[in-house]
């Protein structure tokens, strides 16, 4: 099976890492492999807010458990940084570009031997006042709604996820 | 640089093919990859209808185009297949889910030497009675909204699309 295929098939998302750094130029890639997604009519909506500051990390980590009403879990499952998607409220294709740019980055970081998982509620977080003031302060102009969470480290190898098997009638054909 | 990384980089999506059929190992490998993607809390929602008869992708052509009042029109840009994905509408993630497919079988395309592009407005033509029904009759049970339409064929090589220069301002960081 050539690289790419297998790539895609080996993914899975991870929910155990280590405190191991990831480079700047290993995000870098991954976040450039994001820029690269498919987007409606090319618009390349989606904007990247990358998070590799602890303090941060762990306050949107808070505000996400919270949302769930699960103060004190650590919905990040202990990776220390975050690389968050959001869409441009003003087009009408921003989730479904999102979540590409969510895809390309997973696969990328997968390749680098890094591990990452879609974590939810990035909607409802960067909702809130202080997720506005968050992306603010990051330079983050307009008004842009959270797609995903994608949290990045590197795996803890003492796991090892393996693919659950497919669920049965999911493909159907008009030949 | 890897494989991978330049699967990435280089998938670009095609707008104008050559009537070369695609074989069915080459279908179920891509559509392999979209099986594979990530989905919210691993629940394998999105579904893929294969369309290669060439009756009902010129119907779904001709609904796309009236979607838009261009009656007349190919949306398709002449691909002979189409790989519909749909989102089950009773999963919270399922628009989301159903993108990351929509992602890993472009990706798995491109590497396969073959063209895709995301055709949108499967929305609007799988709420339609005649959406409904040509979903009913592929097998379909259960209640599914349209997420997107990867039109797939071997690309006209004549046409050689390039990227266009990624946007400014697209990404933000917090160290």
């Amino acid at each position: 099976m050539s690289e790419v295929l297998n790539n895609l098939k080996t993914r899975r998302s991870i929910r155990k890492y280590t405190d191991e750094p990831v480079t700047d130029e290993q995000i870098s890639q991954i976040i450039e492999a994001g820029l690269y997604a498919a987007s409606g009519m090319g618009r390349q909506s989606p904007i990247i807010l990358a998070v590799t500051d602890r303090a941060v990390r762990d306050e949107l980590a808070e505000m996400n458990a919270a949302v769930m009403h699960r103060e004190g879990t650590d919905p990040f499952y202990g990776a220390p940084y975050v690389l968050v998607v959001l869409a441009d409220k003003n087009v009408p294709t921003g989730i479904y570009d999102g979540s590409l740019a969510l895809g390309n980055m997973m696969l990328a970081a997968h390749e680098l031997g890094l591990g990452t998982c879609w974590i939810h509620r990035a909607k409802e977080v960067f909702n809130s006042k202080r997720g506005k003031e968050i992306l603010k302060q990051a330079g983050v102009e307009g008004d842009y709604e959270g797609v995903g969470n994608l949290i990045l480290g590197h795996p803890d190898t003492s796991v090892q996820p393996s693919a659950a098997p497919r669920k049965e009638n999911r493909v159907f054909y008009i030949k």
